[in-house]
């Protein structure tokens, strides 16, 4: 949810100490439309946004409703001032939100291509203080949120694999966490993968393996109840690829970070 | 600057109620390392949040210099667990400042190809909560951070002109601001530009211009002591075309809100 | 972790806009002491309060320690107006989550009387403000945290099997959360539980079923992959009999809403 | 009262980055419903809470009032995503500050076998965040908040005394705060308790003593102009023997720090 | 703009942990009134206080509106709890920017005295948590802002000067700041002024100069298109002589850090 | 006291998104020095400030020491940058405090010409978040905090009285505060004061009563023990006037909301 505190914070950002462009009289109209195709998400951010600075929201598309060029988003009344006043975070919001979902929904349909059921992840690498609203990005472009934070799923790495040994570090860990806690571990190599799975993995993570790795590394995990992720710089060419080897989760940075906004224009008054 | 305040929010949304992976024992230290080459930014955000945590900044470049995959943006020393806690918000907020950066550094590369002059700019087209993150990346890929918030300078755009007329929305506006505040008036068509030059324009935004358009403003404008900029979807590619025609100011939007991250690792323990 | 921004309203709660009690000069030490057995918690965040006050903390006891009357839990020193600020925030943390962990240790043994393995876990059913305190508290006591907060697990419940029914629901859900969060339904009636696993929960919740009844739903679901919970308001005493039903977790309320404090003094300049 | 900021971070906490559960369309209502008798309290906290979420309050209880298990506090109506987002912080606080009122009643009625006079008082034993809710809920239960904070009202301690002096520790401190200030000091002997109301206490702190030496301090300040104040450790059962002794205030750190949470459900749709 | 956030903490602030005085049912209006004759400022702020807790505001002058004694500035109506809640704080907040914008209107009547155009403007001499708030009274009083914070305009001050040399200051900045900032020189004599000029300063800043060196540095500069603004203590009494030296701007920190409060009463229940 | 998160809002409203002025190299040393004789107040604040950018502060004056000019109030060593950050808010802070403080022992000091024990005491007309710094420096000044919020002492107002008759009112808000609350009552007429006494006030409100009717209410009370407060627009110049009646308490909102700045400036680097 987007919390008060959060728009509070945002608006004094674009606003400043004292702005004269905004101290503008009367009641207009805003409407937020697409001037490319894509999928939205965002929405309900800047119909916070609005609804904070108490300009009604008369319609806004669903997050994840796919978009085309001249599409309009979100329709707002109010007085002039807070309308112009909310009209720069919220397109920033639906632009940012929205071209992560577009891009989500690019990475499932080149998985689409090779696999019904494998899905498309996000990761930790979203933007300082936007989490929750790129994970909900992610989502309304047919994505899996992945973990949320670093006490939603315990993620077993390398480094405490060094230190402790592969079948005691998941030890180690599945006795720290509650049952409510799923636990991924890390493996390098083919080898690994089943010995992670024997020590009581949920999840495998197949960090920076080639495809063909990570087909081997699915099929010596056939016989395991465990779910398989292939993680490392995957890049949407390479998703066919890799959704092609069996492997449940394809999970990609690139979601959130390098997404490039959605482009969206918002029109007053008419 | 990066406040305590901003820092609490970051980590309390990466971390979570509860983690366990992070409660390691000891000392560690732990290195940024590019993979990539590109400009380094946001490094004064990544040490503050580091800094937040009691743990050692040993080493940090500068933002804006130049690096090459392998090279070390930061070095680090403190508790495991303190460092590892800050980890992941030091990655997102150097990768983003820095694939801001990078894609600045890209644009002025194109726009030096045409112009020795011609500043390359970023908007108000920001991620919501790091407004000054990224106006200082921009900074440190050598662009202008053009106005920080709606109180920094004055644009009188279409709908107050289409409301009150050229000149007047103009003498309006400049009656209300403070002599600290310069005044830029949105144009859209070759004519408008003297007009609004001659009505007391500091700078001239020609809004969705064709270079050809854009050189002829320019050239319109000759005698006035004003700026010029171009601005409405300017790719990296058409950097050179209108950095030919002798405008000032190319701004552009892609700077901030499409940037890819820049690619960089956090490494521990050695 | 406890972030500045809590620390900050707590004290400034406690010590208002004006205190002269504590301009006292000089340096001193504290020493907080146990009034009583029990077990050691919130040490952490009593920590974190004296370092926000620049006090130096000596020496802590981990969290979860056990404790006997007259062991000292934390010792401190510093300037003596920033000892005294601390000491009543600190003290009422630690003792706020001493009970807690007192408390939980107290269900943890029970449990043991009947069973090596039942967990006792934790609920949503926290003070406003104090969650991940209060989590933390409950793992210092050996218990589990249970679902952190709404997004972590899924708990499909009557309102939603009502409406939806039950297969459907758990397919609802399941469809819409990520691989790594778990999925529990609350099952109110022994048959339903079979199904509910059959239709792909994780965990099954036993609401406010008896013992007999619990250890009847334990046995029925004997041939799926699935943990079970017991809840509905079970007290301490009531927990061998549930824990000898065979079920996984027993999860209590009771050990964050209804632990009376752990009793600790905190004595300056000795 | 409460603050938007303190909702805004409770449902945060609460609710987490992204939860599936809540997301249901259309309207519902709810009520929260009393699983056993006791005293209502928090329950302009909770209609603060519906209210931030812009869901109706239909009616409430006046907090102080006597409930019986079945009796409703609060009725609600709205969305049926923003009632069940707020139910569970809700409930909390109904909870917490219930049982800290009923908890006071049981002290009050405790004194009254006794005495038709004497107070019962909390203490600055809250927990960190709730100062507010917990004194209003000693209130609510009949008790008296005893002082809000530190800059209330000054209490000279041992550790004053032990330094200064106890008649100069008077001074000192009468001399530094506002006549709107009240000066309570504790006294740990019979003997101190009329040589401190002689050097202009306003409230005597009769510190862990037995109701002998209470009564026998009672009598040594009967021609003072004074109030007294019995504490340290006194449970519900040792509260009669303190209320025939004569003193004006009984203060107990248990109504707030070990109060059992009042058992309410919260019903929703019926 | 005034944020909610704001708001919070000024109500908190005023209203502390359990007030009893303000308890009161039914409904009641309240009237904001002049006292003394001034100018009105603050009023958005008190609106925004008053609707934040859910009051009507009915009616309020537009800040900068001239007042006589007696004249009404504000009229709401709500619960009488709420109204008597947010009394304290809009009053300050009135009388504090009222008596703000009365100080600039003497000043700028004091001016107009020798010149027509002459602005006269704050400082950065602010009080901490309300800059905008005083911006705004000093504009409402017919003034200007000046710089709104640091990254407003550059102003470059003898300190620099003192390391780098006038000139190369200058250019120092120049090279390190947005086109849409202007850049200021503070000069100290008569003969740096024009030297600052042509090293290209927007505006200088004659400190601390008598009005004869005011006008002489005026008259050097005649040939520059630059801003001249006098600042160091200027008294109102001083401003015509100032205003008869051809200056553009004349800044008073007094403005803002030492202007008396305008007297305000705000009377309930009629 | 001072709280990060201030600091933290100061400090960003005062520097902006990027600011360039103090981007310098090196550390240098800075000094807080008086321009005009008066009153240290604010400089734990201060320092708080410098202290939050880890700017090491050498010396500081203790808040209430009278200072000539050219005194040197504080002291600090640190990064440039850093000391050039802190510097406007340090400053603004001491003279806003200062002026308060210095203000107050000018009243002081009117008073002793009549009376060796009259107060002079602020009131709740303080600057909207400086509360507690205000009232800090009216005891710098000599003076008397009154109450600090509503929460601390009850005042019995003529809209109370008015409702429920003198007698009632009081009783009402006598049974509905702690112990720990004086009560003080406003009356309007010398009449009305002894009613009020004999039904239990603390302290007497002398509402905009003349000196000489201060005087017969003074006198009306002399049989009670009561304190006496003179209120109403009293200037400095009236002072000695309602000293010399015999009141307990003069109380003057001017001391806050109407003090001229203390005049102080900071040079660096010497």
């Amino acid at each position: 949810m987007i919390t008060d505190a959060a728009i509070d914070r945002w608006l004094r950002e674009d606003v400043g100490h004292h702005d004269v462009t905004n101290q503008v009289p009367g009641e207009t109209t805003g409407r937020l439309v697409a001037k490319e195709a894509g999928v939205a998400a965002g929405l309900e951010a800047a119909t916070a946004v609005f609804e904070y600075l108490d300009v009604d929201v008369l319609d806004a598309l669903a997050d994840g409703t796919a978009i085309e060029p001249g599409d309009e988003l979100l329709r707002v009344a109010g007085p002039a001032r807070d309308v112009l006043r909310g009209e720069r975070v919220a397109v920033n919001l639906a632009g940012h939100a929205g071209g992560i979902a577009t891009r989500t929904r690019a990475a499932v349909d080149a998985a689409r291509e090779e696999s019904d059921s494998v899905r498309i992840a996000g990761t930790r690498k979203t933007t300082p203080g936007l989490r929750g609203l790129e994970k909900r990005a992610v989502v309304a472009g047919g994505g899996d949120t992945h973990r949320l934070d670093l006490s939603h799923m315990v993620l077993v790495k390398d480094n405490h694999i060094a230190e402790l040994g592969l079948e005691d570090a998941i030890a180690h860990f599945r006795d720290r966490v509650s049952f409510a806690t799923a636990l991924e571990v890390e493996v390098e190599t083919v080898a690994q993968a089943p010995r992670a799975a024997d020590a009581g993995a949920d999840v495998l993570l197949l960090d920076n393996m080639t495809p063909a790795e990570t087909r081997d590394a699915v099929e010596a995990l056939a016989e395991f109840d465990v779910l398989t992720e292939a993680s490392g710089g995957i890049s949407i060419a390479a998703v066919p690829a890799y959704a092609a080897t069996g492997v449940d989760i394809i999970s990609m940075g690139s979601l959130t970070h390098s997404a490039p906004a959605l482009d969206l224009s918002f029109r007053t008054g008419d």
